[in-house]
């Protein structure tokens, strides 16, 4: 339920309405905004009935929240939120490219992978340490040694990272090494995984599951949010359908539609969500022109040696032709130019 | 298989080598060039094989064709295929916006709708005579008098017309009053319907079909071409997936992968790919981000008394908006400018 | 809307009731049972309820249809159909196996497999004249000679055939030839050929389109049904899925669900339903537990050489090993035996 | 690689080879048979090839594992695995039927239910103590409490229990109150989790994930099982399709292409397979049919009550119908009677 007060309601009202929600055995939450304040109830809806708050005199209005998701709908903050990683602000008016290779292999790799990377635009890195594989008998990541090079990459080029979590008893080292944490598609219902990644407070990439509605996914987000933090980017990587001549079908629907129910930033994977490299830079664009807020791109310094999902990779000079083909279509969809996000 | 010849070779080797791959039982295929002449020979490469076309004086390569659509595939065509209806030609350096409502209603609907349409950029008209409906009772069409509602609308427009068909009895009456046949999603394997369409010679809007694959999709396209009508234009219209937040899960991979493969047109149609009315103008400028040659949309003069396809259909002041929305990122991807395209 | 008589109501009022709601447009329907006649009318409901036909004397009660399908709901006819090819009831008592080639390849070859199948237990004969091919390059059928072959093999063996119509034209031609017309899986929502062979009132066996819904499924029964020809026979023969061990995924939820909400009788084809002939057997037995009214199986005098669907085929010492495992499970779901279905 | 050794090898020969196996830096498996030893070893093949173990005189053969699981197949062992939890063996000649709610709710009510579904022959007990929920506002299960009370119910009924796992920190409490863990679809690929429950040796109950090909599913199980715990069942429990007439669909399919290639005992879950009461004892009665080694149903003593899954629970007297239902094709599948297994 969702509460907003008048103008002239000051902070003695919200609390003394918050604890009312609270003794109601309901949880409530505060939400200060410039022009007036919004508290949210949630809990059970029929017990709120029972507080007739629509009666109280500093009450404007009170109304349900209509979808299974609250905290991270459009109906409880209309306007986009932010997420801030480090320097980097993904949601606003500036368009994010996240590049870096599937699989951190080693320092001079992601050094010179990030370097790369950096003068052509992105601003974000990526790598995994740790490696969910389907197989038990594939590389499994370089793990708190893969955290390391992050780190130390890190601090070499001012880039903030983002790498997977496949296991909640590295959330403290993980914590410490990266700057954003990621859930993968495998875990995206692994709603002990997210609660913990919520308690850390530190920003979460989630993607989406293989076979998760949009709603199941906003609700993954909502797991995290209702955990107090808010720091959550949502990623569009392609969904498993009956067609096998791309890896995934990456569903740009669902972006657009998340836009327009969510205030959360989302990001789009077109390297997961196609498989193929020479597809990459056109589904790209595609997410700038359909409303995504960025884009995480695989990109390798020597893709025919990369030790996984070297199909889907970019070379440098790809990543390069990548960055001159977006930079338009981030100019018409109105965004800050790439070139301006990299300094 | 893929016959180049060399620059000096005539007209005369030409037919000499046309004439010994009938000979040999196989479909001979005649592609003069600019630069050189490539011929085509299509059935059991084995057969080929006996030929030894690869010894002639005047071949310079032979190679197999490796897809198993060979007519359509870049294999035997590297350049884009340039499909002309009326006077819009689909394909080329414009990017070509078709609307229209579901269903022919009256003249003074479609008449009213076609002059909207036209004076913010579109340059061919979409409307259904006969609907294939997946109930028996439903509204099931005009018939003869929404073709023949079809025909005076364009003649008092200059727009030329696009209506499926879903019987081919229909089909001389389609021809003669419609510009283009489309062949919806649900008959994209009805391949009698596929021959039938292609010895008309008369162009083809082609649907893919709610659960084919791209590879289908090409093969179905392949069936009318090879009837020798060229004159082909694919439309990606949104696969059935898991997922319901969509009426289907529009696959702009597929747009994508398929110009990269292929140098037949491709056309999205944003409406049946979301079914949701705000998301037709995202999804149709992620169409033309990733390389589509245009986009076909449902404009209803008042889409809430529509007797079809409500939900998805756009008023006249939403396409307005579209097109407004639409015209950066056509200029983005280097087409030419749509108020050009509409002169 | 569906309105049952009093038992003492007699003809005159059951005359006097469907002309009545005839005289508002709608379509009557006359269904006398053994203890009481019920009417149906068909159209638009708000209509009917003007005619106030709970009023009447005679009238016992009247009450909504809620599916959107209406003939072949339960809520119109709660008994099952019975539906009669030839000699043999589909739907009844018994369990109906149905075996031959893919594709009818040589008259020795369709009376080899026939008398192979019949001495087995199968009562009758499958083939394919005109072939649906993904490809226009692939083996298209025999055509006419293919349907005089399946004439000549049915006179020899007595037994009832089956084959598929891949185009109108046709119809005739397979009237007169074949005992069966089956919709294959891409015409399921033809609807112009559904309505065509609906008009001639043959036996129908219609197949679950490979991304059809089952109330889809249901609708195009509703298509025939509604032209007047009740002899309709469902297929279930797998569905188009993410999963790619197996050709299809074998979808007996549906077959369990289609028998509780429809009266018409259920055929499994477990050969496309799988693609794999190992599977074929396994999944007959499942077919039988969940309620199906028979098996449509794919069998071939020898396999290795067949034309089309070789992986799928089973060899006639494969028939015979699926028709001994297939006994006990006949007997367990309480239908007569396969043996005395023969006869 | 799998290598038979010769019937008069004895166990030196075994330990030599392995200690080589191990030398190359291989994960040796040592197989011993009642005719003959069986000798695995995991890792690169190519590095195996130098051992040339064929040439070895006490070799009868060596070769490849062509499919990505190794120890879940059958090439590596063809006969059926038995797992044993408590006093119950799934795998063997046995059909299993393991019952109980969807979550545990009190001591009362899980003691009622397992007594009366004891008494119609399950064998054991189904509850979650910990729920995996789509929305954080659900209710997510008692926990620890629940434990408790599963333990104390099996001690009263003598019926060993499964439940599932949700999250690793509470594996310890888990493996000390419940006979067999579950691990859920959302968690089939939470590699962490399934090493983890792997190396605790208890057995394990693997739920198919919503989208997992059969491959993965396998290759999650050879997960646990290259841990060294070889306790592992399969459960099939319907994947996710573009169908919604039923929850899921179950694909059988699955089941019978598994029990081919895997030696792993297979249970089918009918009741989150399909999300409606009514389609439970069909796809029950088909499960058997198609080869599964047992089914597991949820029962709650008052479904209107239930606090998840109302839909699909059957109450009492469902299941005493499902039971007697199940009997002749238990029969008819050559499987031991369920009074026999229930005693």
């Amino acid at each position: 339920m969702i509460i907003v007060l008048k103008k002239e309601a000051d902070d003695a009202v919200a609390r003394e309405l918050l604890g009312q929600i609270e003794d109601f055995g309901l949880q409530p939450l505060h939400m200060p905004g410039v022009e007036r304040t919004v508290l949210g109830a949630l809990g059970d809806e029929r017990i709120l009935q029972k507080l007739h708050l629509q009666n109280h005199p500093m009450v404007e209005s009170v109304r349900p929240v209509l979808s299974k998701y609250k905290l991270v709908s459009r109906e409880l903050q209309p306007q986009d939120s932010h997420v801030q990683i480090g320097p980097v602000t993904i949601g606003g008016k500036g368009f994010t490219v996240i590049a870096g290779p599937c699989a951190v292999e080693s320092f001079e790799q992601m050094l010179e992978t990030a370097q790369k990377v950096k003068a052509e635009g992105a601003v974000m890195l990526r790598g995994g340490a740790f490696k969910p594989r389907t197989s038990p008998y594939s590389f499994q990541g370089l793990g708190l040694e893969g955290l390391e090079i992050l780190k130390a990459v890190s601090r070499e080029t001012g880039m903030p990272t983002v790498s997977e979590l496949i296991d909640a008893k590295d959330l403290e080292a993980m914590v410490e090494h990266v700057s954003a944490l990621q859930i993968g598609a495998r875990n995206m219902q692994n709603f002990a995984m997210l609660k913990a990644v919520g308690e850390t407070g530190h920003p979460v990439v989630l993607k989406r599951g293989m076979s998760a509605t949009v709603e199941e996914l906003l609700l993954a987000a909502e797991y995290i949010v209702s955990t107090g933090n808010a720091n959550v980017v949502i990623c569009e990587r392609g969904i498993r359908t009956f067609e096998t001549a791309t890896r995934n079908t990456l569903d740009l629907n669902a972006v657009a539609f998340i836009k327009e129910r969510s205030h959360l930033p989302v990001l789009v994977d077109p390297s997961h969500g196609t498989g193929i490299r020479s597809l990459v830079a056109p589904m790209a664009k595609a997410a700038v022109a359909c409303g995504a807020d960025g884009v995480m791109v695989e990109v390798h310094r020597d893709p025919a040696a990369a030790l996984s999902d070297a199909a889907q990779s970019l070379a440098p000079e790809d990543f390069h032709a990548l960055m001159a083909g977006l930079a338009p279509f981030v100019t018409a969809a109105g965004r800050n130019d790439l070139a301006r996000a990299a300094r």
